[in-house]
């Protein structure tokens, strides 16, 4: 069995030795039920630099709080997973044309395969939450994320009036595409410091939204001690501490979204 | 901020941007509290060899079965996790000297950080399952794993007669060295094939046995349909194949482990 | 403190010290957002006999089989919940009026709360299970439950033609009720035979379909050994025993559910 | 099928249908492997007064809180709960001769069988939580409890000196026996006030230990929100309202326990 280093033309994921398989030209990955509720807020920009790569630019100085419920997810056979995404608006110059998209800070998610793929296939920086389904009561929407019995994240919105048709139409607009932005980093094997890979990353996501209502609420982050939570704490104390200077108009989305690995690449 | 391809002499884990460190000279991690069930059984070699890389010789046409529950892990807070491995014992021909071990087919394991940290840090084949803990009702031992809420591995061993002093001195020798053959396996971003890194990596790990018991069993495959387990049904599919042709003598065993990643490194 | 057996006016629930309260005069408690498929197959009915109260006759002899996913559930604060039914019509003779409904042979449901509830309140003969969310994949869907691990009940089925609106309307008229009847029994506590209470029970729901599609499918009980579900095997063994002699057309459908423990009554 | 509310000899469980069997004189249910953590302080009686029955006194106004993880539970065929208890030690007047117990306020357990069967057939009051497994972290141990991602209780105890051989035959004399007093309260069905049935119960457990440690620490409640948690939230406030006046000694302690239902019995 030969696992080459050199390019035979097949498609692998770990264990290699197990997943190998031609590859299909796709990476077209529908997501046929997705509810999104989401809430930003404006940060200190300073702050909030520290955390993202300088070959990104901020366009403005905002923390997009976003939490998701995927169901129907064609390639986990029809499956469901959910995710706490927190991402800051941001431009990517790539050669004479810039790009626009969101550099995600973190994405908690509540099942592993898709952290795996996220993060060895296109350096989506994943990691594991459990995220007990959104509830609703009356107009409240409650979302919440926690380690082993210790709440971290908590989210609540308050339902407003439902978007127009236009407004509708304008999320949907190209796609309803948003450009995410990762950066993927894969260690040295062993006690030697320093990344094995090291590269921003490119990964699209086109969404098309049913119906949308326009939300306002707040986001509250509980810091674990580091004994209770040794390999997320100086994440959630990073976030804990940029500034709330101005929450945005939240929404509660329904809809789809298509994954398009097929448009995804490293970036120069 | 900036998340060098040059060695700044960071350690960094994704997401990179939050999670940095002087590298310690460390990498030795206590697990104070480990359960092991294991069996073993004789199969077709040239079956086998299909799945284990070329890098390596099969030394004996054995598939390793064990469960092990890990608890009081240090590095997770004192917290636990279980694991299924199966894995093949090997040779790798290192320059003169060649390296005994054993080479790991795949590594169910329940928590998801585990998972991340095997596989971008070590190459071992880690994916996840739910493993609930082994039950004991007098001499009869069980385990299983399952995707979903479908079951897919069963290990039922029957207790035997303890270890003599000497035979757990025997498996305590030498501190109980395992060591670990994995591959490291990365693919390029998009939908290109091929690997953006792929090697074989070595991952050491130390025991010390405090009881050991003999015990006799038998593991039960059962394949998942592909709709129902899209991503791993080819490899249960692939340990269901392989005949049984002779179980050997299992144990049930309890120490402490010791992960080594101070000795890790890729192999050439 | 009194926890009086006289009536002192107020409702009480175990522990009884701390949750008491006077009667709202309610029990009225929506469920704003369900999701059931359900699939019916005809049996012998001599066979099913044995499991139905004589109090009951049996209107058809048929298993009727279904999972509900329910969110918004307001007594929950808007958390969900998931079930499977296993239930058979029946008449129920009170006085001179014959009620018409539904006797549950059983109740999975994977939440421990409404599991009390049903029980000590209404005698529904609820049980434990984890019930993963139902997998929709283009037509097919697909549900089953769990205990530990191991699977004992799927269901699959695939999408049929939408409801007309006047099948709609149908299973919309009058409220859309389901009279559900159960056996409400206590046991004397130690080790002495016979029950500390022991009667039928009553107690409707009421539905709200927004959309309706046709559905077949099948059913399929895994009995676990007795070591393996020492507590269930014997229910899913009896389950298993009822032979399929023809399955009717099943369905999937969205909603509302009004539970009206406000008309709930024990039976005379 | 009959099921009847008079003695036909049988010992039934709900639903009683299908789980009915004579009576085996037994009720003696082995515990093979428990872990307890547990601490104790002491609170303020006429505060405390109010959640205990007037049909017991209370002997010291303490309120003793024990965590535990129970492995190898025969009559769930080898497999394990977890538990957190919250208990007060009172004597009850039975006749001429007082018996001297403990009362339990609340206890939580995250599997539900052994609820259903302690509320149902013993009077526990016994509620549902997410217990995660204890950690160990050097002399560091931490215990916590959840609903649906919200922490509602933290113990965090630090380890001392083991018990002497003479502490630990003194916790083992008498069978090490507990005597646990609760009150069974099954409401009417349906909207109207007042129980179908309302007794205080008795259920002893014996214990043996083999290993016993002392232990400092303390515990923290943090009370949900009503919607967040409406069913426990007033459990939870009331706890956390009982005045911490000062913390006493506790343990960590490892041995196996003997539910005795064999001798359980209603109270007068």
């Amino acid at each position: 069995m030969r696992i080459s280093t050199r390019d035979d033309g097949l498609t692998r994921r770990m264990p290699a030795h197990f997943r190998q398989w031609p590859p299909s030209g796709g990476g077209v990955s529908p997501y046929d039920d997705c509810t999104t509720l989401e809430v930003s807020y404006l940060t200190d920009e300073e702050t909030l630099r520290q955390y993202v790569p300088e070959e990104f630019s901020i366009t403005r100085p905002l923390v997009m709080v976003m939490y998701e419920k995927c169901s129907g997810v064609r390639w986990m056979g029809g499956s469901q997973y959910s995710l706490v995404t927190v991402s800051v608006p941001v431009q990517y110059m790539a050669g004479k044309q810039p790009i626009d998209g969101i550099y995600h800070l973190v994405i908690w998610e509540d099942k592993c395969e898709p952290i795996l793929g996220g993060r060895e296939e296109a350096g989506m920086p994943k990691i594991f939450a459990d995220i007990p389904e959104y509830r609703r009561n009356g107009d409240s929407l409650s979302v919440n994320a926690s380690h082993e019995g210790r709440t971290f994240f908590e989210m609540e919105l308050v339902l407003g009036p439902a978007f127009s048709g236009d407004a509708l139409a304008g999320i949907n607009a190209d796609n309803g595409r948003v450009v995410q932005f990762g950066w993927r980093y894969i260690p040295r094997v062993g006690p030697y410091p320093g990344p094995a890979l090291s590269e921003a990353t490119y990964y699209p996501v086109d969404n098309t939204f049913s119906s949308a209502y326009a939300c306002s609420g707040t986001v509250t982050w509980t810091v674990p001690a580091r004994r209770q939570h040794p390999t997320q704490c100086d994440i959630i104390a990073a976030l804990a501490a940029l500034p709330v200077n101005d929450y945005l108009s939240g929404s509660f989305r329904k809809g789809t979204s298509t994954m398009r690995m097929d448009l995804a690449r490293s970036l120069p």
